[in-house]
């Protein structure tokens, strides 16, 4: 992927695919001709365009139906789009990440019932200095190296390290939220604490085994990824934080299971009490399967959304079948479609797909990976 | 991949390309010039070349080394080949890949450690007819319906109606030996009976459950994949089985768990008494690994060489370490060579490979499929 860069003016070619099949997906909105006319204008008078508000809610839509590593992409109609275009000061930003959590999390007697957000903030100017937040996720814990041991999660500690020299102090414990941390252009990073009430968390437990408790494992309920730029129509949103639910997979066969995170699994095994002498007593894979098994039901005893990677692998391929019914392909990276647990046991596995790079889409850039 | 054209004459420069790598891997093979000169000549001539001996078994130890499904590749120098150019008659095919199983297979007290061996059978020439067996595999289990029901592999349900056509009687069990089925260019097929003693078998159980053994379940040693085309230097050899040894996931993640395969998966849930109501219970995930375990106890058991994904998964990498210090790439899948079962718990998941399709190789062409 060539490197993205902020200053080159939109090219009126994406502008008018985007508009053209925007509006042809929504006759609602209209000839697409005039807008066309006046885009072309703009263009030419400012290098951009701005897009307006039904745009930008089906371009993130369609952003997210190109998506080809999410396997979530059946509800992409139903993405709720905050537009916080705007709002560019750092305070104000951090009010509306919060804001963010609070709609992707649920209010009330409706907290658990997550929903699928985005927060679109301004979009690129040639020349105007851009915001960005420095956290890959909303909602990640800090990790700390002491001696050969490591507490908390070991992809954070560069983070972890470098907030604490902004003058953050963590607790220590395993599962810390970490701050977010916003910067614009040159100026200073800004350091913002996470309210806890925007933070919903799941303390993990298993269906039989009442030691598993004991481990003091959680995780936090919403996914919401930070670091991608949202590319619409030729117009770029640096900051466009997305949020969903999780697939189970994600916390019990990467995060929590993976060597380099939580790595959890000789945890598990070794209260199972499971045979590790050798590698074909399968031992690694009973603990990941009961991990696993542990997460979705300690999701769903606290009535928070959560999906398991059989269903969602049917649903894919549901969405896959609706897509090419209305004329469209879906582009899939198998490689990310496929679950990290059973994968030959879900009907993703069995196919292929096609991998074209289609716009809207959403893309990480160098700069803030 | 273009389909093959067996009367296209030898490529000089693929036959080229082969000669200088193949003596500059083995020195002891002396100067390639003089042999360069031969072979150009040779295919002026003729259009085609033949190879020496040790070109032939060194082109087919790097065709396994180029294979880029195959996670088996780090003992690819140890292939035993059987020079079989020179047999062209059916009977005689017949004999020498029953000889291939026996020398697979081990014999005596050898039996059971499996060797990985291939078979070379005479290499395509323009205008000639080429000996052809109809089977995908050297040993696999017929397939029958009845009614809604199915009995044995459904993979091979229509391999065993053509075979019935021709005279065929199955014993009706779920793992019948599927004959052989040789034929030459546009001549009659010729059914073979293999013989019981070229066929290593082990009946499945389980190392804790000892209902799984009532199952019936069985699997067969040698996996001998019987329908890819070698292709060394520019010259097809378009019957040239190969066998190795299995890694337990092929029989206990595919073989008998895929729902279009022996769908073992339902019938293991059901007598390990799991709740299936809700495919959040991961019932499938945990029958799943039941059925591996009993793969990998029962091979061990039975003193069958076999191999487990997580020890292969590290000594794939091993062997990319060591192509990578002898100045080669390691062209790789990685939708092959992750496993189907609990993928991201292996190294193998955990990064990209590179995808050139390398020569020697092996091709699957349509005609075989
Ligand atoms: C609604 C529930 C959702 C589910 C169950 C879901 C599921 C997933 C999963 C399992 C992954 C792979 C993650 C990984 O292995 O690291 C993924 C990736 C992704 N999803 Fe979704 N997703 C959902 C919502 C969304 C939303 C709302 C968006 C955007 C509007 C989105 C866009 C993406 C993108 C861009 C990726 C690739 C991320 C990357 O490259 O790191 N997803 N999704
Ligand atoms: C020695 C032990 C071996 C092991 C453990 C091994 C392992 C594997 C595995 C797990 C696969 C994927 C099979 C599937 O998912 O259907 C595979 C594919 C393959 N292997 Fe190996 N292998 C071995 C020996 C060999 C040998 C001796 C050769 C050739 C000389 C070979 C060439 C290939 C090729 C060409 C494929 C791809 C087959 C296809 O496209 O259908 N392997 N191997």
């Amino acid at each position: 992927m060539t490197e993205w860069d902020p200053d080159r003016p939109v090219d009126f070619a994406e502008a008018e695919e985007f508009l053209r099949a925007c509006y042809t997906e929504l006759p609602k909105l209209g000839p697409v001709e005039p807008r066309l006319a006046v885009v072309r204008e703009q263009i030419a008078a400012l290098g951009t365009y701005t897009h307006t508000h039904a745009e930008l809610v089906h371009g993130a839509r369609m952003a997210w139906r190109n998506a080809s590593r999410c396997i979530g992409r059946v509800y992409w109609r139903s993405l709720t789009v905050l537009d916080r275009r705007q709002h560019r000061a750092p305070d104000q930003i951090f009010d509306d990440l919060v804001s963010h959590l609070h709609t992707a999390t649920g209010e009330g007697h409706n907290r658990g019932k997550l929903r699928g957000v985005i927060s679109i903030f301004g979009q690129a100017v040639p020349g105007r200095p851009v915001t960005r937040l420095w956290n890959d996720q909303l909602i990640r814990y800090a990790g700390y190296r002491s001696g050969d041991g490591m507490t908390g999660d070991p992809q954070y500690e560069q983070f972890t390290s470098a907030v604490t020299r902004l003058g953050w102090t963590g607790k220590g414990s395993a599962f810390d939220l970490l701050p977010l941390v916003l910067q614009t252009g040159d100026g200073e990073p800004r350091l913002y604490e996470l309210p806890e009430s925007a933070v919903m968390e799941v303390p993990l437990a298993h269906p039989e085994y009442g030691w598993f408790a004991e481990l003091g494992l959680r995780w936090h309920a919403v996914p919401a990824i930070a670091n991608m730029r949202l590319s619409i129509g030729g117009v770029d949103y640096p900051l466009a934080p997305f949020s969903g639910w999780y697939m189970g997979t994600e916390i019990g066969a990467r995060n929590l299971a993976d060597a380099h995170r939580y790595n959890q699994i000789p945890v598990v095994a070794a209260r199972l009490g499971l045979d590790t002498s050798s590698e074909s007593t399968l031992w690694r894979d009973r603990a990941l399967v009961e991990l696993n098994r542990a997460v979705l039901w300690s999701f769903e005893r606290a009535g928070v959304r959560v999906t398991d990677h059989h269903s969602e692998s049917r649903l894919f391929l549901t969405h896959v079948e609706r897509e090419r019914r209305a004329g469209r392909a879906t582009p899939a990276d198998w490689t990310w479609i496929v679950p990290p647990i059973s994968g030959g046991l879900t009907p993703v596995f069995h196919r292929y797909y096609t991998e074209a790079d289609q716009r809207p889409n959403f893309y990480l850039d160098r700069s803030a990976q």
